[in-house]
């Protein structure tokens, strides 16, 4: 599925990028799009029909539905390109911030590209100030951040859709970065805490220890006195655990 | 309530939207407008006299109090939709993060939603850019995410009030997705940490038998040894809590 | 202070929202902020005559001989408005949050009225878009919010040296917001986590009494059998604590 | 290298800001640019040579090496002044919050003033807004707070770099400041679950006590009782850890 998603990307972008590409390509790569579509469907029609519980499992897929359901409505087909993120997944780090970063840069990237692609596709010929794609970029970026100076903006109803789910992609990009600031600060401050409860885990295990040795005393000192063992002899270490 | 609440939407929002609405439609949206004011006003009235400490009740409830006295500045009457918002959290999920999330996405969708309505009541026919509704939902979206582009704003000092109150709710809208997903990644910290309390507990169940079974060692050599029990017998596992 | 700083706000605001103001008044304003100046430089040579360490006193309030030693930068005299802020904090409640949150909603509230005044002071007349108090308000809540439409901005450098205060004060409004609401559900979650240590407390408490008892027990055994006391008498309960 | 970044720093603005300089000036200016990136290559490639595992050693580097090999990108020679943070870093405050908040300060003033100079660099006679210093750095505060009023920005490709590098340090920034309000507001509250892992820690060091205490008396009834001595003799303080 993924190298349909980056053929189905290239096909998408291609045309966009070069407004002046030959008739017989613009419907070639109209076509693949089609086709990748139908791949979508299939895998998920499948996927569908071997799940022992079908409603529930469309009901934990709602991106992948959403994928096949909306190809209608041009910029959403772009959703298809989630599934790319999954590879970026399967290739982080092991560490859960490094998880969060790699997760962050790769969706970033991705959204700030496809956003563009999308936005140029339908405000080029227009009124609008987005007329290449390094404006579309510009645009991307200025909105995801939050900064949005206002020498580019969408005119186009389809447009300022797109550009909304930018602007809460940028919301939750601040949060996540944030977020992960915030919970190495945090860390700092539990690791003294999980050291406090490393000492008093020690310390539970000495108790245990001192408890095992009176048994061995009590024992002892019970049990009538042979073979000339006197009393005070120190009871050996014990070993346990 | 929550039914007189979106039939007051509704009353508000249809002259809004359609400016060319026969005036005696107008009419009667705005009776309507002010038959479900004095609902709320007489909700407010019982509860306050079947309240015991009535002062009390009055200031625990400082936002119903708000939109039964404050019906002549327009926009304010939608302060009334607040009670949608308990609507959500009645249908929201268990879990503490699921519930901030959806009461997030209602409340975001909600304040957009009579933002706009409100702005476009106050702007339209004026010297400003906003003059329909698709502006107005345009221009609360770039605010409440503080992208704020500029192509849209408001001129009139109602608008501004208005824009002023959009603005800190995308502060608060901002917050809260950061804290979402910070105490989502504290909480994967903190997972670690409830382990390692855990397993203290369990070490101090296991002193603990550790110290009856010697108690029970102790009573039993105490005892004068009868018919021929041997003190090398082993104690039977305690059974406790 | 507090009165000596009200009444410094308002010689200092009332010639600059009534720009017709009388030139009798105007002197008299002007008297009256140097009057007020002179109040700020007496107490604080007073408190550091007064003080041990003079040196370290001077180091450790910062804001305060700011306050007095640039008086001539026209909009740091505001700085001696810092000095509200103690009189919120001796009213504000006694949880933390409470206390930040009063905090900031009187410092945003200080921020934004004193950021107006200075940049109308300084923009008026000039070729910028700041010429009312209106607009001055409303700029700065667009900047303080970080929107930034970009329909009213200062254009003179003192106006910008302003704005930059504005932008960061906006950032850390933002930050104590969102770490208002990540504390708060970071609470929720440490609070399973305090039961848990309680009830490791308690744990150990009755460890605790089971060695005592234990103990007595032993003590009792030890003792030559006395006026018919049998050893299987159960010992009484053991109070300690 | 201090030096050398500081005297790099001094080459590359002189001429930035001083566009009127006399042409032998700006040479000389241009050969300290390149001297200081030959002495930033001859220490990396010393220290390249030295360390044991080179390639592992490159990895582990990266902005030393990207400042080396990227001389030709003319705004990217500016990496090098990330090794002056080291210099803060050395001087900053022993606590984890105060060597944030320094550096926090210490970057912001860096990255300002150096993507004003570049900006400025690549903006100056083109078409743009930004023409002086004094615009330069007004846009690089609008832009670092994620502000954005839109009265100046870069027009040119090179310039629209710099400005999403300094978007997304806005973005950072913000993180920063949040998480440490953040982490502060946290550690209070951690405050009182420490105290009661104190509270845990005493008690245990009382069992153990009590546990040394009761051996010592099994231990004394054990012995055959020689030279007179009792056995309500008080044992003496149980010295341990």
């Amino acid at each position: 599925m993924t190298a349909s998603a980056l053929i189905f990307l290239a096909a998408y972008a291609w045309p966009i990028l070069e407004p002046d590409l030959a008739g017989s390509w613009v419907v070639a790569c109209r076509w693949i799009v089609w086709i990748t579509w139908a791949m979508f469907a299939v895998d998920l029609i499948v996927r569908i029909a071997l799940s022992e519980d079908r409603w529930a499992f469309v009901r934990s897929t709602p991106v992948d539905v959403a994928v096949v359901l909306l190809p209608l409505i041009r910029p959403l087909r772009l959703l298809r390109l989630v599934s790319l993120l999954h590879v970026l997944n399967r290739h982080a780090g092991s560490t859960m911030r490094g998880k969060v970063g790699i997760y962050l840069v790769g969706s970033v990237t991705l959204i700030v590209f496809v956003a563009s692609l999308a936005v140029l596709d339908v405000e080029r010929g227009g009124t609008g100030s987005i007329q290449s794609f390094g404006d579309a970029v510009w645009w991307s970026i200025t909105t995801i951040t939050t900064v949005g100076y206002g020498d580019t903006f969408p005119v186009t109803t389809t447009g300022r859709f797109i550009a909304a789910g930018l602007m809460f992609s940028g919301i939750a990009v601040l949060g996540v970065v944030t977020a992960s600031f915030a919970s190495w600060l945090v860390e700092r401050v539990s690791e003294a805490s999980d050291e406090a409860e490393a000492a008093t885990a020690r310390d539970i295990a000495v108790l245990h220890q001192e408890i095992l040795s009176l048994r061995e005393i009590i024992l002892r000192q019970g049990e009538p006195p042979r073979d000339g063992l006197t009393d005070d002899e120190a009871p050996g270490p014990v070993v346990h655990r």
